[in-house]
């Protein structure tokens, strides 16, 4: 059953022949513009607003990006991408300058031909469409702007910025993962998180390794939830009304790709809770608890900045679906690139360099309106 | 069992004396500049960007705030406020002349002396503590500026914002109860929403009556949960990679008053789905189905944008609790000025307000860069 | 001779019908927004960003109000405005609370009759033409939103950068008149800048009036030449490459109603010089002259800052000149509401205010990245 | 005789330790992040908000780099860089996509070693002094950051946005020179300005030719007077009330380096005018004049925009002056690596691309904001 037709955009002015956008930077002091295409040359950012001389060096860039990078394990993408940053501004002998720094991070191993009979086909759940109509261009190889691999900058990014808040206000901040698919993880300790290929705080993660296989050998793929934890945050950070810093989180973490819905604390369990529960308790000596997830009127309160992030399953699978191509026309499509069968498994380094940026951006406009 | 000791705010020395904040103002085209205090003189809020010669009036923001004002049931806070706006600027004989438009509201009856007892006091889950520590000083009447109050002239904006998208895109938003409380809502048409005082979308809510009356005689209160709808939301719309329009539209919901979830489409029931089931087919005639929520990649599909939001229980009650005050000694609190049991219930036409507001400023932006 | 016909603007299809605008927000951390019309109910501003606790009470405010109004002397219009200023919100106990501060400041003799002549008429060298051709309407009481009466709500809120400056840097800035039309003005001190109409700094002002009561019978207006010094601005403000200290100066002083030129320093006799001259020589007691104006690279010096502006003539004044209405058709004009002869005379206050507004602006976003 | 001592910043707290910056973009809608030093590895810039479909290749941006580069003639600096601009996103198939169009420049002949003299010493009237003491660090090779170097990629971008501007609205900029030093240049045809190296509106150029070889011998260096027309602008551009056309001009022209006036139109003239002179007559035909140099009240008029830039002579020259070094002690300075001895006479492609920008993102804005 057709559940509704296309938004006739074509007879309306404004929305039809050629279009464009900007919206790639992040943040207001510490601001990341984004660039580049997951088939081009290159993808890399600017940071502007890195406080001066923090040292800096690629080393502390490169730690956070190989955490993220393609070709790991056999449950993520094949594609081999060493994903070496170079810096190529706003250091000086190893320090910051104040200056913009510039990274730039090659890509190696573009295989566009694999792409090129989806050229003009849609996937179903995929950005396809939508850069089509918006922009009534697109660079197709690789999902070109779309790909998740324009999520690299944001981790380098990330990874200045949480250098400078671990050196400055020892902020840890650290992604795991709580469900793979149908697999929920029991949570057992966060020393684990790094020794699996899945980010996840248990020893055992063969269960999640044999379903992950299963679904990789069926040509499906599936959806993810994460949590994300800031420690050492100081009470005061946000800006209300309308800068609020939960509502700062909610936009990055909403605004990744893939991710469909956010929660800070006890999120969608909040609406059957009482206030007499839900109200974290104050005593001389701190909380009582964090159903607030950190976070009261849009200012942090010093305790754990708590947020979960529910991801969709990877919309590239290599099951034949219907679909349209760019004619309009009936056409049957299956995706053969190098997919990861479940993207939100590569998540967490993304998440924690979100986190890291908000929370960067918050700290310098907070500091800006300080008495001294 | 204490969870987490305070912050030691005071020894990081950013962190200590006078602070402030800004933030107050949403949108990058059509900007909304909200100003007031729960009980001050008035609130209101400055719109900038608003097009020319849209035909405007009182009327067409009353209507809105009339659906937001206190008092009208006896379900929620009982302060009587007409919340009648005055439209300052901006307008000449009876069309927006593309200059700031102010608006203004009178607050009438502020009752403050129900609150010097809590002048001193942080109430458990509010953000008096965090206002408290971020600022160093707070206006305390009524909740000061962190008042839901303060979302009646993000409303008043909120109503010309849908009416320029009703005029101009035909596009339509509505928001309605999912669940308060315990007691979910079975949706049988959105003819009722505006029938009943808890937007619910059906005819018998004798059943909710019940429940929150028990509610408030018990001096507790409950969460909610919300859903908001666009439609004729024109393909396209969407600044990626940051400034994605679900990015836009979780930033607004999470920054509301007592909001602790956000979900576009599926949210997350994404995490559980296969990519087969949870990429909505594209076929000649329209998408077989919304998973996606309206948006793919961070622009719209033209299909209906579909939001959930979960909104907290009213941290005001009446049930006392342990606490701490100012002097940081230990305490009891019971609030007993007029709140609502469940803030959430006023919440739909607020909701509404933002989605709004996030889809003229992406109309604005967009055009900005469309080929003619 | 016809030196250029009209730009066909009609026939550019983004250029022909309804228009908006937006750009009433000045500033990055302390921000104003702007809004009201000369014959409006109000005019006025928010200030978001100001830093909390600073004493503030309307009498800060109104003090420099009183320095800008109208009527204190016969060389400037005659209306009489007492110019009240009310602050809305954002302050609590005498304190600024961290949160937005409104300001409104009534319009009470306001005479739109006086204007209904020149209604469908475009004065030359007035806004009239181009807010027409913007907008596709305009509110042309009193000039509307073009009037010299919106520069009002920049003082007031300049009166709170320049009161926080003072009290937390030291900060002091003064503006005085260099020359009122062909009439230079020798420098004697400038504690006769407050004595005199013209805030000239000197003593015998008797040839001005003399100058300017003959120009006022004649019909006619002329211009001004102000200059404005900041004192105690610490080295270090401003963000190169493009949001240097100079080039936002230059904007504002520029943006300011009338002015055609801004110089910092030696400005236009920065041409003729030599590189030997006009680089100032630093020695370990401080700079020896100061060419420079107070800031190199776009980064003050620590010098005192050192701007001068050009003001052009009213362009509203008696004498008949022939222009066209607003159906294109040919007509003359005469303009006999209450004008400045010369609306240099007032523009003293306005400039220290303006520039106020960028110091504090600069002082905080530099606040924001520098170590602790 | 000391003029002033220098401001005690060590003693103000906020002003002392490590510092830091951004400002490194330019425009709102089209936006241009500028990185990059002297004799880093490379400078360049992110154009975000480039409409897509724009015919887009290294051609047309080389065009304009070609008119800028140093070491075309004996009168600029003789540093040999080919200044080959890369484009590394954001065009596919020879269009622009809409997304962001990175630009890189690699630098090839930095001679680092020229100024190991000057690491520790401040040139007067140069930035060293400045950034240093901003951010406790500087890159001091070829001027680092704050090096005329910088504008290869404001120029770079300027030539998008003319492309842009020239194809979509056919306006056409030009700058040229009108007085070097104390040599004024009588205007004779624009035809001649590309056939001469000082961008100079007449024929025979020898005299400045042996002008600026004496002052090269002797060691010092001159400043220079240059306007820049805009041709073809439409009417209704430019945003008040506070970012007017004028003001952003002002702010981008007195933003270059070495810039300290700006006039629009009659500027400084415009103070000894009568109100009756000075006022554009308009006719059915048209203006009759154009003192308003394009623009009334702050919005553009569709006449020529007229603009005129005083730059002041290089800071760095060869003739000895006393200075201090980074310790506070007294030196002298004498600066031998390769300088302009008039850095105006490469200004000229860099104010047309400053205007381009400056038009292009009010265009944009412009059109935001229009209905259809």
């Amino acid at each position: 059953m057709v559940q509704q037709s296309f938004y006739p955009c074509d007879s309306v002015g404004i929305f039809f022949d050629d279009k464009n956008m900007s919206g790639n930077t992040l943040g207001k002091i510490f601001c990341v513009t984004n660039f580049g295409e997951s088939h081009g040359k290159v993808v890399g950012c600017v940071i502007d607003g890195c406080p001066a001389r923090l040292p800096l060096d690629e080393e502390v860039i490169q730690k956070e990006l190989d955490r993220r990078k393609p070709g790991t394990s056999r449950h993520v993408t094949q594609r081999q991408e060493s994903d070496q940053v170079q810096i190529l501004s706003g250091v000086y002998q190893g320090l910051s300058t104040g200056t913009p720094i510039a990274l730039l991070i090659p890509n190696t191993d573009a295989k566009s031909k694999d792409y090129t009979d989806i050229e003009h086909l849609f996937r179903p759940g995929h950005a396809d469409y939508t850069y089509w109509k918006k922009y009534g261009i697109r660079d197709p190889r690789g999902g070109g702007r779309s790909s998740a691999r324009l999520t690299a900058p944001t981790v380098a990014a990330g990874a200045v910025a949480r250098w400078w808040l671990k050196n400055h206000l020892a902020i840890d901040i650290q992604a795991y993962m709580l469900q793979i698919g149908t697999q929920t993880i029991a949570f057992e300790d966060l020393l684990f998180v790094n020794q699996n290929p899945f980010f996840a705080p248990c020893q055992d993660t063969e269960y999640l390794a044999t379903y992950l296989d299963h679904l990789r050998k069926s040509g499906d793929s599936c959806g993810a939830l994460l949590q994300v934890i800031a420690r050492n945050v100081p009470v005061g950070l946000g800006e209300p009304i309308y800068d609020k810093l939960d509502a700062d989180i909610a936009k990055v973490m909403m605004g990744l790709n893939a991710v469909k819905g956010v929660e800070i604390g006890s999120g969608f369990d909040s609406v059957e809770q009482l206030g007499s529960q839900n109200g974290d308790i104050i005593t001389t000596e701190g909380f009582l608890s964090n159903h607030a997830g950190g976070i009261l009127g849009g200012i942090s309160s010093g305790q754990d900045i708590v947020v979960k992030v529910a991801i969709k399953p990877t919309s590239s699978i290599r099951l034949p679906r219907p679909t349209i191509n760019t004619a309009g026309e009936a056409s049957v499509i299956s995706t053969l690139g190098r997919h990861d069968p479940c993207v939100g498994i590569r998540a967490a380094p993304i998440l924690e360099a979100l986190m890291a940026l908000v929370l960067i951006d918050h700290v310098l406009i907070h500091r800006a309106k300080n008495e001294h």
